[in-house]
């Protein structure tokens, strides 16, 4: 039996739809208990059946507005400070959260800790791949950190591979750097050595590095996991994210501002067009991952649905029966000396 | 009248869209004397009128997948340094080239030469904004420069507001900061650094600096002048016109794959899906241009139609008929102190 720990009071709409969500997800995964933190005068009375549910008061909650590593540091009583605690102290498995990015992140990395060997936790986030092998790739660092050295980028390459394997379930994973040109010197000095060492790792059988992939084509799926410093990742994410709105709100303006014929086409047209909004709906393809840290830690989008925060859940149980966290401890550990690697220009 | 020195040898089909592109322009600007730089066995026969076009013999033509800094600095007698060098010499006003991007902007910095107070020129672009003031807003670095310090960027929200001002007749253009959140302590030092040195700019009426931007809704018009890190911005330029074009071309596949029903949507609704593929369709907004430099050097895209390359010959005639570079000079030079600011935590 499994244990995550959620924080019921993070989210759009929380508690409400944690709650829903959670309650899907104890139907469809008998192997897990869900533990809520939160204010139990709101929570308590939404829930319809308390089958592996325990709750746990919590009398404060981090918003989303909130600062938040300082909130982390000293907000003891908030339900996500209290429900990463459980799993720093071995009570619970797996944290979850719906709420404020940046906590989230702050509490991975301060509380439930840090893997031994690994520099920088990222936040990893699944796009989909249109024409590729398969139909979705790990992206990575999409903005845990503002500053990255080449050997971070390195690490998110080994991290995200055992993402894309054990989880996804892709065979020899293709690693791809972000950057600026398909040639080994392209970009500034920080990327030119991390694309170094992601050769030396792929020349060692560590990491199946393929080379410099660029935001123009990574939709096409030209790697599994794409490996970003989180400044860049974090924009490009976002700019991917922000275009796929836009020219679909664009569409949908022009469908129902351009006349009798366009509306007939339109209307004609519903069925496809709702397929492709879900093809770029990312909730479909799970919650966003702190890897890195010494338990799954897996944030939904703050106005995830019900149906998106279940999801997530069977996302965090697979992540838990692939003994995942485990998996990674024992090859990083195995080879700390090459993951610690370092080359001349690098300070 | 103006003279723009014309790469002819560049782009996908040179020298014949070249050509048709400066005849169509020719027709268009009565002020404007075109001198084209090429293999002339290959440019003469495709003219078909040679008034206002004279013609250089360029024996070597350097191609697109050529060393950009090298093949300038070493192939004098290529279609793209001998028309840069008649700018250099005053024989010419502009320079316009289809060809190696990274060669332009080589040719623009080592030839033309950077406006003196400006420490590193950048390339600009056009993208479409949705539902702002504007249907347009200016970006810039969006590759010249892969390692950017503050200063460079302050120097970037100068330079773009000029050309908002002057070739697109915005009043005071709002200038904003690509970064990876709104609140002014956000990024990387370089970041946090640019944001204060734009802030101080703002203070003294240099620029009207509206505070950060993400790359999320950039499309949405929250500035009119974009100014970014040549590496971010270079990544989220690429993401937005990647994104694009995918999502245009999923709903291209699922119309001709979506039955009789899409198929009859697709066809009542073509006349809409053309607008909107023009409405994305960079090409529109005319060529790249290399802002810092002394005079308009302008890159138009490998696979420019005649009818972009025509537009982008206009373009260059606006920045000449309003006398951009002699304006930022002469701001340049009177704000030189200002703009070479540095704020403690630069190196």
């Amino acid at each position: 039996m499994y244990k995550i720990a959620v924080d019921a009071m993070g989210g759009d709409d929380a508690p409400t739809t944690v709650v829903s969500g959670v309650e899907s997800a104890r139907d469809k995964l008998p192997n897990v208990e869900f533990v809520l933190f939160g204010k139990l005068d709101q929570v308590k009375p939404l829930i319809k059946d308390m089958t592996r549910i325990s709750l746990v008061q919590a009398d404060d909650a981090i918003a989303m507005a909130d600062e938040p590593v300082k909130s982390v540091r000293t907000r003891k009583n908030s339900s996500l400070v209290m429900a990463a605690n459980a799993v720093k102290h071995g009570e619970a498995d797996a944290l979850f959260s719906a709420g404020n990015t940046g906590a989230l992140l702050a509490a991975g990395i301060f509380l439930v800790g840090r893997i031994k060997g690994i520099s920088r936790p990222a936040l990893m986030t699944l796009l989909p791949a249109m024409g590729g092998e398969h139909d979705a790739f790990v992206m990575m660092d999409v903005g845990a950190n503002a500053d990255n050295r080449a050997n971070h980028l390195y690490e998110y390459g080994v991290l995200g591979s055992f993402y894309a394997h054990e989880i996804l379930h892709y065979d020899q994973p293709r690693v791809g750097l972000l950057n600026n040109g398909g040639e080994e010197d392209k970009g500034d000095q920080m990327h030119k050595d991390a694309h170094q060492l992601l050769k030396a790792g792929h020349a060692k059988h560590l990491v199946n590095f393929v080379g410099n992939v660029e935001a123009a084509n990574i939709l096409q799926g030209p790697a599994d996991v794409v490996v970003s410093d989180g400044f860049t990742g974090n924009a490009t994410l976002k700019a991917i994210e922000g275009t796929a709105k836009t020219v679909m709100k664009t569409l949908k303006h022009s469908l129902s501002n351009g006349g009798i014929r366009a509306k007939m086409g339109a209307g004609l047209l519903l069925p496809t067009l709702k397929d492709i909004a879900h093809q770029w709906n990312p909730e479909q393809y799970g919650g966003a991952v702190v890897l890195g840290v010494k338990a799954p830690v897996v944030k939904a989008h703050g106005s995830a649905s019900a149906e998106a925060i279940s999801a997530t859940m069977v996302q965090i149980e697979s992540m838990l029966s692939s003994d995942l966290i485990n998996k990674v401890e024992t090859f990083v550990a195995e080879h700390k000396n090459d993951l610690a690697a370092r080359i001349d220009s690098q300070e």
